[in-house]
């Protein structure tokens, strides 16, 4: 093929992912409207509206001339360039991926969720596990076929990892988890043994209304463009893109506790700058998009806790939280509020876990996955596994099913594998901060005046402009010089800790 | 065809219109959250889905199997009952007019379109009408074109007042407008004798919170369901319909005129409650719809003028409303705010007129358009013919072009035949509640006692549930006994601002 000819077909392409971008942007916005402003009775019509458009959007990426276009494409070995050459790969992947699941199996899925989530809900509301059993365990079959489909080299699990971080395997996030799981008990358990924080000061009635001006504040210092984005409160705070000129961020506002919204509006923020800073002529194509969810995650995780957790940022910041709410700050100077912010303690509840803790909580559910993906673990001893591991590890009594085993959606909603990337996130963040840090010597003081546009800058230049055109390993190695190492999390975690604990 | 294909046939032809109506749902609300949601920068992406999104429901609805289907169907004389007889021929009506316009016509004309609303943006800057000359002659030329595409009987203006306005007639809005302005032109004449009313007390300062506030009471006086429906701010207000069970209105609030969001406020409610009472068994489908826009318009403008400016309606809300502006209005009695709300002035901007004025304004635009389309005015000649029609009827010098020919965007987004259904819904308005009236005999003292249930439940029988089972016309007969009369509207006006013209 000439190349003018290969062009014509790469424009093709190109066409046909951006219409499906463009569904899938409208999705997202009625998914956004559902969160932030649908009207009670409305959910109706709104949940066929949504079935539709993804049916659209499903039918234009399996069209078997499409699967022919991708293929002519893939072959051509000269006529596109590098960048063109990865999302032509990266979409025939997904391609192919998308050919192994045959609608009537795509169909018993959705309908297997759909009962796992109801029973879930049921057996919540009765904080009885037996309830969900049977409809996990369904769960758990449609997985091992999905995995099976799919196909696999080592281990079933890894075809479900893939999904949410491609090329992960299981062998190596099994390496990872031994490490936390050695190292990172052994460190918190040292902690134990030191003086507790208190930290009350953070859970007295913090106003509505200074709260979300605040964090408006907090985006904006960040470099969060709200010419391209905007806030809006809902029940669970989330990160949306309808295109890279277009991210919304929701937040939510607990009265009794400043933490809530404080981590949550940083959280999404981080998410957003990721999203805001892909490049939009990639729109609709992998390179437009984030690498893995383990990386967006990073983004969140290091702007939550490598930057607003640390004592320079608050160095900056501390005054005016100080001025906004003097009845519950002014009598605590900025040492015991950093100590309060980073108070560590074992906890049941994932979503309300501290950010060592967190990684416990997230080693469980891997390893849970991994021995329900294997074989090894039966859904009918998962209550019993559940528990066990909580006290092993946390030493945490679970006195119910609600804040043990039925806490999180994410089985009910069909992800097994998902679960991983929030630790490989929080991991990426320490390894890329301290590379930032090396690179900037200026960083940490900039950050204690407020001014984070270096880092911002830093980011931009090493993980927001590239959009999947690196895969997550080539990125790391491509940013740090080696692939993803938990030391830098334990340098961190030893260092900060290690001071807060005095 | 036996029985139970044939409803096989119509199972499938509502499943493709509904398919299409949630494409089309999906596209309303990407335009409600352009209106109200969307960040300054974020227009590019959202226009481009918009436009993929209407392709697609274009598509849908072109293909000649569905051709095939709508023909099918209609053809039978058995097997489908009367609604469904009635959807089936509206909907191969529609089908027949697009498949009158070729692809390429539909591109040069959305072409033209974006020239000519680009041209008047520039002019009404410059505030020249010169500017925008050449592509308003071209607006007109591609809707002769159109014209006679879809084909007409009498007059070329009847193709394009079809779209808006089914079944309207040129001969019969002919003979309407003339009574328009024999008698009302009359009318206004002797209001101006006597001594005008002040009411500079509506335009102090009225406080955003409290306007917007009241706004949300009285949609809730209506009936409007805040259960399946919201209120935003926009710049121009609307009414938005995701489903019945979804639809939205917008107001704008002006903190120097009370009225500007009272009449907004209450003119969308009463589009809403039409939108929120059609049937949601026939969602996506005509007898789900509302009939034309000028029954619309009645909805609103009944609510709005025959309602919410009357004598009635004020003895049960001014207290209320006193209450909350009290340095504006405690020394303003009832009957002084209700003259006010009802001053008559001869002005020059349509969208801020009177409800008599109002209709001079149209009729202007209807002689200018049957004019265009027939061939006896001249593009050339418009700005002067417009000025002269403004001296003539209304007794007003139009000092620019930004204040007159320039003032509407209709034109230039190619809407010819959209004008009239204006008057025709305050027309509709008087004569449905003069009926209304009659038929209950408690009707004014229950809204004198802030009770507009009766009221809604008469609209919802006689109007809302029918979608388009009748055309506007039946509908009128039905309700009213006789097709749309002008005596009705006259007979309203003369009693009312003749009482308040004293």
């Amino acid at each position: 093929m000439t190349k003018t000819k290969i062009q014509k077909q790469y424009e093709k392409y190109v066409a046909t992912m951006q219409k499906k971008a463009d569904i899938e942007s409208a999705i997202a916005v009625l998914s956004w409207d559902k969160e932030v402003n649908l009207p009670d009775n409305s959910a109706r019509f709104r949940s066929q509206q949504v079935a539709t458009l993804s049916g659209m959007s499903h039918e234009l990426f399996t069209k078997a001339s499409f699967g022919k276009l991708l293929a002519t494409l893939k072959s051509e070995k000269k006529g596109l360039d590098k960048r063109q050459k990865r999302n032509i790969a990266l979409t025939h992947k997904e391609y192919e991926r998308s050919k192994k699941l045959s609608k009537a199996f795509v169909i018993r899925k959705s309908k297997t969720i759909s009962a796992a989530y109801h029973a879930w809900l049921k057996a919540r509301a009765a904080n009885d596990f037996q309830l969900y059993k049977k409809e996990l365990g369904a769960i758990v079959d449609i997985a091992k076929e999905e995995a099976e489909l799919i196909g696999y080299k080592a281990h079933p699990y890894d075809a479900l990892l893939d999904i949410y971080e491609p090329d992960a395997r299981t062998s190596e996030l099994s390496v990872l988890f031994k490490d936390v799981r050695a190292q990172l008990v052994a460190f918190v358990k040292q902690l134990k043994k030191r003086p507790q924080i208190k930290n009350d000061f953070l859970f007295k009635k913090y106003g509505h209304k200074k709260q979300w001006e605040y964090g408006l504040k907090a985006l904006e210092n960040m470099g969060y463009d709200f010419k391209t984005g905007r806030q809006d409160i809902s029940a669970h705070p989330f990160t949306i893109s309808f295109s890279p000129e277009d991210v919304r961020v929701t937040t939510r506002i607990d009265e009794r506790d400043f933490t809530n919204m404080l981590w949550s509006c940083i959280h999404e923020g981080g998410h957003a700058l990721y999203e805001q800073g892909l490049p939009t002529d990639q729109y609709g194509l992998p390179l437009g998009q984030a690498i893995s969810l383990g990386i967006h995650e990073s983004q969140s995780r290091l702007w939550e806790n490598n930057v607003a957790r640390s004592a320079a940022y608050w160095k900056a910041n501390y005054k005016e939280v100080q001025n906004l709410f003097p009845r519950n700050l002014s009598a605590i100077p900025l040492k015991q509020f950093y100590k309060g912010i980073n108070k560590i303690a074992p906890n049941l509840i994932r979503t309300e876990a501290d950010e060592l803790h967190y990684h416990f909580h997230v080693l469980i559910r891997f390893e849970i996955e991994k021995g329900l993906m294997e074989g090894s673990i039966e859904v009918d001893d998962l209550e019993e596994i559940w528990n066990a591991k909580y006290k092993e590890y946390m030493d945490v009594e679970v006195p119910d099913a609600k804040q043990g085993i039925l806490q999180d959606i994410h089985w009910s909603h069909g992800s097994i594998g998902y679960f991983p990337t929030y630790s490989l996130g929080s991991f990426y963040a320490a390894q890329f901060f301290q590379q930032a840090v090396k690179e900037l010597p200026n960083l940490l003081s900039e950050i204690e005046k407020g001014n984070n546009q270096s880092l911002l800058t830093w980011l931009r230049e090493n993980v927001h402009q590239h959009g999947q055109y690196y895969t997550a390993k080539e990125l790391c190695i491509k940013i740090t010089g080696e692939p993803l190492n938990f030391k830098y999390f334990m340098k961190y975690a030893k260092e900060k800790f290690g001071e807060v604990y005095a």
